[in-house]
């Protein structure tokens, strides 16, 4: 096991009937108006939307919208968002969505008080250093965002997908209510099922040794969401799949799955960035569902004790890249670059956008040549 | 799965040679001066006591000592530490040694700028409202109080051995080097194993259903304590052992371990309080040894399933109790209240103490008569 610093000061508020909670936790820190952030199609339809709204009026908390967050989300919105929150002097932002959104919110909150251009945290000019308080709503388990410091955006003019970390952006409070996830299609949960299951791979299969506890707990993490995924594929509305799924995918990325571990490879997914800067209509999950299998093939030889561990706890087989490929593939993931709309020739695009990263990862340092390779395997 | 609402906004510096990272930790924080809080004996011997130390001179960090707190802490001891710590206008509280230290420490942090008597937290005449910051030294996993906000105190006067909880006294910043406990005595770690599984057994059988993810993460804690702790009798030295070990007995009470729980049971600890508050020398670990296994089967009919489970995960045996009590013998831990050097005339006694604390437990509310049935199992 090697050392680590764990801190995570996210409080996070868990179960039935939270969403409605907002305006009180807001209130207590004195919170008066918020920029809104939200994709705004869905949260209208199920309901969320509406409770945020009268909770917010409850508590006499004001509210600014910026609505319209995409999937794989991008610099300009956040530009725009930014704008309207500097302009409004707004002094927290409240984020209610997915991944996307809160990703893009903590840019936002970062971004306020700083002079610059707020890519140069993603390009890594320059860190973090102070943010403005961030509340969340998560509406869809998937990238663990909600308790953690990661955001992920795509600048659309260099294609570049890239990602920052800080300690300032961790939200103060993130709700998460299982029930609002009830209306989701199902590809969203096998894509947010996938995102988990890889964020817990890139630290088990790291390469770090004598891990006992937190593989256990990993192990736990991805049995779980294979168990809850299946269930739920079957009927969305059961509570308890859904509570377990999405506290599963909480676990998944924030810093308790990757104790001890030095901070994980993540090669599949810088590899899958690659994937969704090309073509953003591809979900991070499916290009995931993707990737990773094929990365594991190219580095299996370093990692055959773990793969057959790994294959033998959470599907009961030895092989485990097969067990993982044939369970995606029976859950309805993608499991080649071919599926996902690529052609031959995009692998050289490709492996042009995510050279920009290499070297990348931890098990093995991989070159662009390395990532053609597994580009190669997962078409 | 229950609602629940986590947070743990304390700062884990987990690993070898994180002792001396102490003065950076403190002088980051601006603190000038604190008190210093040992038990004196055993960090003197190892090398804690020099290596802190020399931090705090090199951080120019005055501190000022109280030594002396022993294994189930009094509140005088509590008391003299307090007057010192006002006296002196420290700036923060500096804990070195084990959970009798650390929750010592607690006591202090939040009684500075309390004008009444600090015993108020603990008997529930008040709650606590603030605290000086309290850093800490881990010299001996067992109790998890190095990431949590809980203190257990004896009042000697009364034999009363209470508890408090509040945010205010999660430590801002524990370390936990495994190197430093090379030299416990081997009943030391055997106390800390059984402490440890005793709180997540607390969760773990406490009735509530539906919590996949985290009995799998609480069987993973437990499986991991038994096997290094066989590691450590053998070879105390096996750093890879001690880590997994201390990282399983602080995630056993760190807040993740009962995520979805409402709580836990705590019968079994209570009832605990009562012998070690009736006769000190009983180790609080060694108590529960005796007591947990008591408790079990007489709630057994309760939660037979889960015993099930629980005993095949663990030692792959039907019966969890027996399986439970045949691993204790075989580490060394005592299972019979005669072993800890109680007389059949002590149960009234002990019913009467624990009696203070009746109705307890959320899986069987226990009343007075309940809790001598149990002890009587004990005997």
């Amino acid at each position: 096991m090697n050392n680590f610093v764990f801190y995570n000061p996210t409080k996070l508020v868990f179960g039935k009937n939270t969403v409605e909670k907002i305006g009180e936790y807001l209130k207590k820190d004195k919170i008066k108006k918020v920029l809104f952030l939200a994709g705004g199609g869905s949260i209208k339809k199920n309901g969320v939307y509406e409770k945020v709204a009268r909770a917010l009026f409850e508590s006499s908390i004001e509210k600014v919208e910026v609505l319209g967050v995409r999937p794989n989300p991008v610099l300009s919105k956040v530009k725009e968002a930014l704008e309207v929150a500097r302009r409004e002097k707004v002094d927290a932002i409240l984020a209610v969505g997915g991944g996307s959104v809160i990703d893009s919110a903590k840019a936002v909150a970062a971004g306020v008080n700083y002079d610059g251009d707020v890519w140069d945290f993603y390009s890594g000019k320059t860190r973090v250093k102070e943010a403005i308080p961030l509340y969340t709503i998560l509406t869809l388990s998937a990238t663990g965002t909600e308790m953690n410091g990661n955001s992920v955006v795509t600048n659309e003019e260099t294609l570049e997908k890239f990602s920052f970390s800080s300690i300032h952006v961790y939200p103060k409070v993130s709700i998460v209510d299982p029930e609002v996830q009830y209306t989701l299609p199902p590809n969203q949960t096998v894509n947010g099922a996938v995102d988990a299951i890889s964020h817990v791979m890139e630290y088990y299969f790291d390469g770090t040794r004598n891990t006992q506890l937190i593989d256990r707990v990993d192990e736990g993490i991805i049995k779980t969401l294979v168990e809850t995924t299946e269930i739920l594929l079957e009927n969305p509305k059961d509570y308890e799949a859904r509570a377990n799924f999405a506290l599963s995918t909480t676990l998944a990325l924030n810093g308790i799955s990757g104790m001890g571990h030095s901070g994980g490879d993540w090669s599949s997914h810088a590899i899958e960035h690659a994937l969704s800067a090309l073509n953003p209509e591809v979900a991070h999950g499916a290009g995931l569902a993707v990737v990773f299998p094929a990365w594991l093939t190219y580095v299996k030889d370093l990692i055959s004790d773990k793969l057959v561990r790994f294959g033998m706890e959470i599907f009961g087989r030895e092989d485990g890249i097969s067990a993982l490929k044939r369970w995606y593939k029976k859950i309805g993931a993608p499991t080649t670059l071919r599926e996902l709309g690529f052609e031959r020739e995009d692998i050289d695009k490709l492996v042009n956008i995510a050279s920009k990263m290499t070297p990348m990862g931890r098990l093995k340092k991989l070159m662009k040549e390395d990532v053609r390779k597994i580009l190669e395997i997962a078409f």
